[in-house]
C-alpha cells in the first residue's frame, strides 16, 4: 500500500549498491521477484555471482515503474543480503583451507527450511562444493542411523539392500573403532566426527584408498587449515549456511 | 532414503537438548513437521517458547517410529535453531534496552524469505514486539518513496487518500528539518534513521506528543541503552532476524 | 465442449456492450481471464472502470479465435456484470451522501467470497473508499469481541499489547455509554452502530476531536443524507458488496 | 488479529440468528470454515438446508474457542447471507410458477465466479433445479456460437460429431422459423429465448414431442406462472444467482 | 545433474524418431515440457498427432541448449511413448471394425490416472471417438449401482431426478430381461455388458430405435468386426487406454 | 453424478477381486483415495503387495456408504489395474533371470508420467530393483550427453566436477573402446547398450572389479537367463514400467 503514495506512472530508477565488502550471490532472484511483481522492470547485474566487491560497489540497477521497485525492494534485498552473507562466509573459509591443498569445502543439510538450493548455490559462488541435496540423492548413516538399527553393520547391509548402485554410502564415525567397523561394513565414505586434529590425521591414515575422507564437527574458520592439513579430502561446515550474518545491501534512488 | 537403514517397525525415542544457553522458539514447527512425517510420532516440549534455558537442558523429546524421527530430524532442528538464535539475541538485547524504560525493541522486513510470521514470533518469544508485518498493514514512507513521490507532503497526502482510516502513516527523517516538514505533512509515526544518540534527542523533544517516536540505523545492542534514554518509544533492529547466529540444538537418541 | 461447434481457426470479433445504465468497473478481469483461455485473444476497453455509461453503449471489445471467444465468454461476463453492479451502487449512494459533506462512503468485509479484492476496487471505481481490507490490517473491537474480552476496557488494552504501532484500534459501541467506556480506554476509532440520527448526531458531539467517528447499521441509500448531516467521518454499507444487484452486460457477434 | 483481544483459552458460545424470514442454504460452509480455523470448534445446524424460518429463528451454533469464533465468524456469515439469499429468491421463484404444472426452474451459469457448485446447490434448496454445470456437461448452441459457425445446421452437426452420446443438444431459438431450422438439424432441446407469451405457446406447439423446450430471457418472479402456462418444460432465470440479494444473519453471543 | 557434463552454453539439435511403425499423439505435451524446462528451446514436429509413420521417420526435432535438451528428453518421450502407443493401438482396432460401419469405437474411464485427457485425445488420433470424460458429464448405471439402488427402475428414476436435461441416462444390462425392464424405466442408451454375439444382435434388435446400444465386456481387437455386425452402435474398449503397450521413439543427436 | 442414483445413506460392500493370476501393488493407493473420497469408508487388504493370486481372489474389501465406494471405484481399481499389472511383468522377469544369480534386475526413468514413486514401488513389489530415481539423485551420461559434451572424458571429468562425493558415475558405451574409454576417464559403474550376448561377456570380462556393470537395450524377458549367465551386475529393463499391460481386477457388490 505504501508504495501507492507515488504517482502510478511515475518512472523510477536505483542502484543496488554493496555497503560493506561482500561477495556476491542470489542475483537470479532479483530477477525473479521482479518478474513477478512487475515483468516491465529492468533488471541488470553489472557483477557476476561469485564476485568480490568493496563496499560502495555498485553492482546492478533496476529501472521500470517506481512502484513496481518500492514494491519488490525489501523482498529483493532479503535474498540478496542473506544469500550473499552465505558467499562471503564461504569465501573466507576456503581461504583459510589453504591454496595448497586438495581438500574441498562442502555444506551440510543445516540450511534455512525453504531454502536449500539458492544456499547451496551460494556455497558454490563462495567458492564451497556442495554435499548431498537431502535424503534422497545420498545416503549418511549417522550416530542416530546406528543407535536405531543397532550397529554399524546392520546399518549399512540395510541401506545396501535398498539403496541403487549410482549412491556411495557413508558413514559417521566418532572414534577409531568405528572407523574400522565401517571399512569392515564396507562403508564407501567415513564422515570423521569431532575428532580432534591428531585423531582426525590418524583415521586419514588407517582408511588410506579404502574409502573417501570427510571431517564435520566444531569446524571454525580458524581450524580449517589444520583439518586440510590432516589430510582429510572434505571438510563439512554447517555454520556457512546456519549462521553466515547477513551482509549489507541497499538501493539507491536515481544513482 | 537413509533412514531405510532402520527396520521399518523399529521404535525410537530421542531428547531434544540444548546444547548452550538460549532462549526457545518455534517449537510449534516441531509439531507441524512431524505431523506431515508421521502423525502418529508424539512431539512434547518440556519447556515453554520464551524460556531461557542452559547447556543441556531436555527441551522436550520425540516418541514413535525410528525412521520417522529420522526423517524428519534435520528439519525439525533447522527450524529450532534458526529460531532459537533469534530469540536468544532479541532476549539479549531487550535486556540491554534496560528495566526502566517504556521504549520498545520491535522487528523490522529484514526477514529471512518464507519464513516472516515464524521468525516475528520468534522475536515475541525473546521479549520483543512487532512492527507492520508487510506492506498491507501500515504505511511506512521511507527514503526511497519520498524521492519518488517529489517530497514528503506529496507522499503523505497520496497515502492518505488510499489507506483506510484504521492505518497510521509513518515517514522515516535522517534530518531535523525532515522532521518538521513530517509533523506538517500530519504523519502520525516518525522514524528517526540514523541519527546520532544527540540529534535523536533533540528530535524526540521537537515531535513531543505530536507524533509517535521510531528510532532505526545503526542500532547494536551496545547502543540500546543510549536510544532508550534518548526517549524515543520504539526502535527497530533489522539484525534481530537477519543475522541472528542459530544457536545449537541437537537430539539424543534414547535419552 | 460447445466451443468445438464453431470451426478451429474460425476468427471471431464481439463487442462488449452495457444493456442498462451502469458504472464500469472490473474490466481487468476480462484481460485476465483470456490471458489464460487464449492469451492471442485481444481485449480492448474503449470505457474506462468507474465511468457511467448508457445502455447501448459498446464499452469495449474482443478479438481472436472465435472458439476462445466462446470460451472465455461467459466467465468475463459473470465478473463484469457483478463488478459494476458494486460501482454502480456505490456511485448511487455516493450521490446520495452529497457534494458538501467531508463524510466518506466506506465499504465492508461482507463480501462474496474470494472476490473482496475485486469487490473493494469497484467501490473505488464507483466513487467510495475502502475500510480495512481483513483481520489483520485494522483493529476493529465489535460487540461479540467484547462480550468475550469481558467488556471493552479488557479488549482495547489486550489489542493495544499485540497490535503493532501503526494500526489504530476502532471499538463498536451500541450506546452513549459505551462512547465514553471506549474513550476512557483509548480507542482511536469509534464505530456508532445502529443509532438514530439523533444519538448519532449527540455522540459525534461527545467524541469531538479525541477519536475518529464512523456510522454503521441498517444503512439505506435513502439515509446517507442525514447521516452524513449528523457530522460522522464514516459511514460503512454492507450491502454495497453484499447485495448489489449485477448490471446488464453482453457480447453483441461481429458488432 | 483483532481476536486477540480475548484472551487465548477463554471459552465462547454463539447463536446463528435469522434477522429476517429466509430459506437456508450452505450450512455446510460453517463446517468447512470451522474445520480450517480451528477443528476443534463445535457447529451445529438445527434446521437443515432447505427450510424456510422466521426472523429470529436460531438455526444453529457454535461453541468453542473465543478467539476461533471470532475469526470463523464473517467468513461463515458471508457464505451464509448469500447462499441462502440465493435459496429464498428460488423458493420465492418456485412458488411463482405454481403448483400444478409440471414445468421446471433451473439455473444458468450466471452465477458468482469461484461459487458456482455453493450456489447451485442453493438453488436446490430453494426448490429449482440445476441445468448444466459449465461447457463440459452439456451442448448449448447460443446465438454467438450460432454466429460463428455460419447457421444452426452447421453448429448442431459439427457438435454432434464431437460430443459424446450421453449428451444432448440444445439450440437457442429467438425466432420460430429458427425452431423449425433447430428441429430439422435434429436439437435434442430448444431454448426459447426472449419470445413473448403467445409466441412461446405457439413454438411450444410446434416442436411437440420432437424435443425438449426451455424458456428464458427476461424471466422475472412476476411472469414466471404465465409461462408455465404456456407449457414449456423448463424456465431459466439467471437472476436467481446473479442478482439475489444477501438475507440477513448474524452471531448473538453467548445465547 | 546429469545434464551438467556439458557446458552450460553449448548448443544442441536432436531429431525425434519413431522406431517402429507408429501413429502419432501427444505432440503438445513435448512443447509443454519444453515450455517449462527451457522456453527458448525450438521444438517442430514435421508430422501431424493422427498420422501414421514408418520406423525411421523423423517426426520432428528439437533447437536449443543442450543442456535443456538433455534435460526434458526422457519425461518428453515418456509422454511420446504412451501417447503414441494408444494412438497406434486405437487405429489397429478402427481398422478392425470395418470401413463400411456406422459403429463407432469408443474408449472408457480405465485411463492412467492423471492423463485421461491426453489419453482421450490420443483416442481421437487413432481414429475413435470418446466417451464421457467422468462421473459428471454423463449418467451411466453399472451393476454396482443397480445392486445398491435396489433395482433398476429405482436407479433410473433417482438419476433423472436429479440429472440436469441435456444429460442421457444410460443403464448396463447383462440380460435381455434387463434391456426390457431399462426401457420401460426410461433409459437413453443401454450398455449391453459381457453379451455372445447371437445375443448382442437379439437385444439390438428388441431395442430398434427406442434407445441408442452400445457393446462393452471382454472387447478383442479381433472380435470388433462381429459386434459391428451385430448392429450395436458404440463399442467401448478399456484396452485402448489400460494396456497400450508404449511404442518405440528416440532421440537421435545432431541428426 | 451417477451415484446419486443410490438413496444418500445406502450402506455398501464391496470386494476387490482378482479376475486373473497377479501380483498385487498399489494397495496403499486405496487408502489414499478414499481417504480423499470419504474418509470414513473402511479399506481392507487381505493380501500384501507382492502376493501372487489366482484368479478369483478376494483380496480385499471395502465397505461404507454406498455412493462413496461407486465414486472412488474407477479410480482405485485404474490405480490397482496398473500397478499389479507392472508387479506381474516383474515378478515374470524376475523368475525369467533365475535363482542362481547375483544379477539384479533394474528399472528405468521410462515411466508413466506422473507415476514414478508407485511405479518403482510396484517393480520392487514384483521383487526387482529400482535404479536411480531421477535426474538428481544419479549420474547417468548416455550417448546424447556424450555426443553433447564432446567426447566420454569431457564428459565425466564436467560431472565430476560438479557432483557431490556419495553420487558415483555411471557411462552409456556401445563399443568395447568405449568401455576402455569411459574406464580411463574414471566411470565407477559402465552401462552396456544394445550389446550382444558375447560382447556383453566380454566386455563384463574386461571391465573385472574396475566398475559395476550394468546391460540395457533390446531386453526381453527371453533373453534374461542369457544376460545373467553373461556376468553382469544389473539389467534395466525399460518395458517393466512402459508397456506393463493392466491385469484385471474389478469390485464384487455385497461380496
Amino acid at each position: 500500500m505504501t508504495s501507492l503514495c507515488v504517482p502510478e506512472d511515475a518512472p523510477g530508477r536505483a542502484a543496488i549498491v554493496a555497503r560493506q565488502t561482500l561477495v556476491l550471490a542470489g542475483s537470479a532472484t532479483t530477477h525473479a521477484i521482479f518478474d513477478r511483481v512487475d515483468p516491465r522492470t529492468r533488471v541488470e547485474f553489472e557483477v557476476q555471482d561469485g564476485t568480490e566487491v568493496e563496499a560502495g560497489t555498485r553492482v546492478g540497477f533496476l529501472e521500470g515503474k517506481a512502484r513496481s521497485l518500492l514494491k519488490g525492494e525489501r523482498t529483493a534485498l532479503n535474498f540478496l543480503q542473506r544469500l550473499s552473507g552465505v558467499a562471503t562466509l564461504t569465501r573466507r573459509a576456503v581461504r583459510a583451507l589453504g591454496d595448497d591443498t586438495a581438500c574441498k569445502l562442502v555444506d551440510t543439510r543445516k540450511t534455512t527450511p525453504g531454502m536449500r538450493a539458492l544456499e547451496k548455490a551460494a556455497v558454490r559462488a563462495g567458492g564451497g562444493h556442495n554435499h548431498r541435496f537431502g535424503l534422497f540423492d545420498g545416503v549418511l548413516i549417522k550416530d542416530n542411523h546406528i543407535a536405531a538399527a543397532g550397529g554399524i553393520q546392520k546399518a549399512v547391509e540395510a541401506a545396501r539392500a535398498r539403496a541403487h548402485h549410482l549412491l556411495r554410502i557413508e558413514v559417521e564415525c566418532d572414534r577409531l573403532d568405528q572407523v574400522d567397523e565401517a571399512l569392515t561394513a564396507g562403508a564407501d565414505v567415513i564422515l570423521l566426527d569431532n575428532m580432534s586434529d591428531e585423531k582426525l590425521a590418524e583415521a586419514v591414515q588407517r582408511i588410506g584408498s579404502r574409502a573417501l575422507t570427510e571431517a564435520s564437527g566444531g569446524v571454525t574458520v580458524d581450524r580449517l587449515g589444520r583439518l586440510a592439513a590432516a589430510g582429510v579430502q572434505f571438510v563439512s561446515m554447517g555454520a556457512l549456511t546456519h549462521s553466515a550474518p547477513a551482509v549489507d545491501l541497499g538501493l539507491d534512488w536515481d544513482a
